[in-house]
């Protein structure tokens, strides 16, 4: 089963990396782009059907190392 | 317009910072996640409500900032 866990900040909280990119992309000459918050996604590949054991071990997977709970939020979905 | 880039690895292009996840995922006792591929989403705020503009400003962006297209994949998806 494959699956993706997708980590993002939580609103409110500076991204000085996204505020990097606006930068870069504004002396690019790329306008039309306002805001922007960088984040992560992990491509994961979990073992056999049972999608509540996947989901139960990929919220652990992010509660205890993929994510920092404190400043970021997460989402899993099963994607095929 | 709110919208989301997401860059990932090419299948065939190594991940360390996964492998070095999947240890760690290990190391704590987390079983049932076989491999593991990290990847960036940027999610970016479009001024207007032009579809086709926010998606052609998306690419360039991607293309020429966000993603390393020898190695890693892109796709602009627009969330609303």
């Amino acid at each position: 089963m494959k699956a993706r866990v997708t980590v993002t900040l939580k609103q409110g909280v500076l991204d000085p990396q996204g505020k990097a990119i606006e930068g870069a992309l504004k002396a690019l000459g790329i306008d039309g782009v306002a805001s922007v918050r960088q984040g992560k996604v992990f491509d994961v590949e979990v073992p056999g059907d049972d999608r509540g054991r996947a989901e139960a071990a990929l919220k652990a997977a992010a509660e205890r190392l993929l994510a920092n709970t404190v400043i970021e939020d997460y989402r899993v979905e099963i994607v095929g």
